[in-house]
C-alpha cells in the first residue's frame, strides 16, 4: 500500500532537510532536485527513500554540506574536480556544468571527479546538456556488490552508464543502467516480497547460481551484466571496469573494493587505508554541431527512433526506446503524484520530527498506481 | 585440423595482396597489420579469414582502394574524417590519429568515421594510443544481425566497443567485445560443429529462445548482451544502440538496418535508399596527464590489475584482466605461428592464383594448438 505525494512537496521537504544539515540554498536545491527526478522518472530507490540516507552519512561525519568544489587541473578539454566531501547530487552536477562550458569552447568536456559521494541517477546528470544540443554522459563508481567474473571476491560496484542523445520532434535518448545484471535494488524488492530471483542474478558464496536475493548480504554477490561466463558475463565485467577506472583511477579517487559504502547500504566494509579520495565520477558533454550540424543530427535521431518503434514486435510485447518508460513515469507522476512505501513515509517522519520541519502531506485523493 | 604458419609470412601476403588490388603501399601495410594482429590474438573471425572478403568487396566495387581519407568538419577537440570508401583497416587507424594529434594538443580527441567499411578488430585502434600515454576508445556500426530488446526485427550489429588503459608493468588493460551476447563468429563455430547453443544467445523467427546456431541465417536473431529481459537484454541493447547512433548519426554514416553488410557475409539485406554513408566508426583518444600525472595513474592501474588477479577465484578458474587472454594467444603465436583452417588456406591459395603470387608457405614443422 503507497500513498501518493505532489512531487513539489517532496523537493519543498528534502530542500529544508538539506538546508537544515548546512547546505548553502543552491546546493539545497540541487540536491532535491536530482532526488525528486529519481522519483518522477519512477526509479523509487534512488529518491525519497535515499534522503535519510545522506543525513545518516552527515551525521557520520562522512559528508561536508559545504563543500568547496574546485578543479584542481585542467586542459581545453579536461578537468580534475575535487568535490571536497560535498553531496555527489552537487559535486556531479557541477562537473557536468564544467564538461559542458569546455564543450561549447573545444567540441567536448570531459571532467573526471574525486573526493564526491553517491551521486543520484546518473541520467540527471547525462539529462543536463541536451538543452545545449549536447550529448551527456555520466558514469560513477559505487561501493563493491559485483563479481568480476569467475571471481568469489566483490570487487567491483554497479558502476551505472548513462547517456543522454537528443532528436528532433521525439523525446531524447536516455540509457541509464547499472554494469551488474540487475541493479541492488531489485534483489531488495524481491527480498521484501519473500520470492526467488531468476538464476543468473546472483551467485552464492561458492560462487554457485543462486535463486536467494540475499545473496550479497550474506557472502554472495551480484552478477555483472552477462549473468555467466556461456553468456559473456565477461563483458559485462569489463564494463563495470571501464567505469571504475574513469571514475576512480583517472580522478584519484577510491576505486574496486576501495569504494566507500553509502552510508545506509551497509553492506560492504571500507578497505584501509584508502587507495584515493572518496568516490569517483566521470561526466562528459560532446557539442553535436562539433561533428555536423545539430538539426541534420537531430532529424536522423528523429528517423532513428521512429525505425526502432515501429520494429514488428514479439507477441503482446512492444519495442521501447531507452529512456521512454522513465518519461511514461514521469508524465505520470506529475498528475498522480509519488507514490511512497510507508517505510519511507515513516523514514521523512522521523527527519521532519528530528529537524523540527512540517512532515509532507499526502495528496488529498490518494492515486491508483498504474 | 589446422596448419600453422608463421605470421610474417601470412603478414607479407596479405599486404601484397591489398597491393593487388590497388592500395598504396602504406595503406597494405597498415590493413596487414591489423589483420595479422587478429589472428595473433586468437581473434581468427577477424584476421586472414576476412582477406578474401575485402577483395570480393573490391571486386563488387564497394571499395575504394585509393582512397583520399579527409577531415569535413573540425573543432580543437573532434573531427569527422570522411572514408571515401576505403578499407576500414586503414580509415579507422587514421582516425585514430587524428584523434591521437587533437588529444596531444587539447587533452582529448574524438572522430566520428563515415563512408568507410569493415575495421576489423576494434582493439587494434584502440591500441595505438597507448604508447603514448593516452587511453584509447574505439566504436563501430555493423550489419544488422541483433535484435532490441522484444524486437522480431534484426536493427543493430554487434558493434563493438573497446577501450584500452595503460599500466605501468602490467600489460594494458584491454576490453574489445561485441555488445550482442555473443559475437556471431561464435555461432558459425557451433554451425560447423553440428553443435547446438546454450539458451539466451538466439531467437527464432517468432522471437523465442532457441538452440539453433543458424537462426540469424533462417529469420532469427542474435540477442544483445544480457540475453533477454529478465537478464537485462535491454542494457545491451541500450549499449549497441549507443554505439551505432555515435557510429552513424553522429558522423552521418548509414545506421541501424541501412548499416551495409562486410561482403562474405551475405546475412542482410542492404535497405535503400541510404541514410548516410557507408560504415561509421567512432574513436577516442584522452591524454592521461591530461587528468593525472601519467606515472601516478599507471601506478594504480598497477594496483587495479593486481587486485582483481588475486581475487578469491571460483574453483578452478581464474579471474583474468581484460586483454589478458588475447596478450596470452599474442605471445603464443609468435612462436607458434598462427593456425589456420583449411577452408582459409584455401582462400588464400585462390587468392594467389587470382593476383599471380605465391602462397604463404606453412612452418616446416607444425605447431600444436593449446
Amino acid at each position: 500500500m503507497k500513498t501518493y505525494y505532489q512531487h513539489i512537496h517532496l523537493y519543498k521537504f528534502a530542500c529544508e532537510v538539506f538546508k537544515k544539515i548546512g547546505c548553502p540554498e543552491d546546493h539545497a536545491e540541487q540536491a532535491a532536485d536530482v532526488l525528486i527526478n529519481a522519483d518522477l522518472r519512477g526509479i523509487d530507490s534512488h529518491g525519497m527513500a535515499r534522503l535519510a540516507g545522506y543525513v545518516k552519512q552527515w551525521e557520520m561525519k562522512r559528508l561536508n554540506a559545504q563543500p568547496n568544489i574546485k578543479v584542481v587541473h585542467e586542459t581545453p578539454s579536461t578537468a580534475v574536480v575535487d568535490g571536497d566531501g560535498g553531496l555527489g547530487l552537487v559535486v556531479a552536477s557541477k562537473a557536468m556544468e564544467i564538461a559542458m562550458e569546455k564543450s561549447h569552447k573545444v567540441g567536448t568536456g570531459w571532467v573526471a571527479v574525486k573526493n564526491s559521494g553517491h551521486f543520484g541517477i546518473a541520467g540527471y546528470h547525462a539529462m543536463m546538456p541536451l538543452r545545449y544540443d549536447m550529448i551527456g554522459m555520466t558514469l560513477t563508481n559505487a561501493s563493491s556488490l559485483v563479481t568480476p567474473t569467475f571471481s568469489l571476491d566483490k570487487l567491483l560496484g554497479t558502476n551505472p552508464i548513462a547517456v543522454a542523445i537528443p532528436a528532433e520532434n521525439y523525446p531524447p535518448f536516455v540509457a541509464d543502467f547499472a554494469t551488474s545484471a540487475v541493479a541492488y535494488g531489485k534483489m531488495q524488492i524481491l527480498q521484501r516480497q519473500e520470492k526467488e530471483a531468476p538464476l543468473g542474478l546472483v551467485q552464492n558464496e561458492q560462487g554457485e547460481a543462486s535463486h536467494n536475493p540475499h545473496e550479497p548480504k550474506i557472502g554472495g554477490a551480484l552478477l555483472p551484466l552477462g549473468s555467466d561466463r556461456e553468456h559473456s558475463s565477461h563483458k559485462g565485467y569489463a564494463l563495470g571496469a571501464i567505469v571504475d577506472i574513469l571514475s576512480g583511477v583517472l580522478s584519484g579517487a577510491n576505486y574496486g573494493p576501495w569504494v566507500p559504502p553509502f552510508a545506509t547500504a551497509g553492506k560492504t566494509q571500507e578497505r584501509t587505508p584508502p587507495v584515493g579520495e572518496g568516490t569517483g565520477h566521470f561526466v562528459g558533454a560532446m557539442r553535436i554541431d562539433a561533428f555536423r550540424p545539430a538539426s541534420e543530427f537531430k532529424q536522423h535521431m528523429d528517423q532513428w527512433i521512429e525505425t526502432f518503434k515501429q520494429a514488428k514486435a514479439i507477441d503482446g510485447q512492444e519495442v521501447l526506446i531507452p529512456g521512454e518508460p522513465e518519461r511514461n513515469a514521469h508524465l505520470e507522476r506529475l498528475i498522480t503524484g509519488i507514490p511512497l512505501l510507508p517505510a519511507v513515509e515513516e523514514s521523512l517522519a522521523q527527519l521532519a520530527q528530528q529537524f523540527e520541519i512540517e512532515k509532507p502531506a499526502p495528496r488529498a485523493q490518494s492515486g491508483v498506481e498504474a
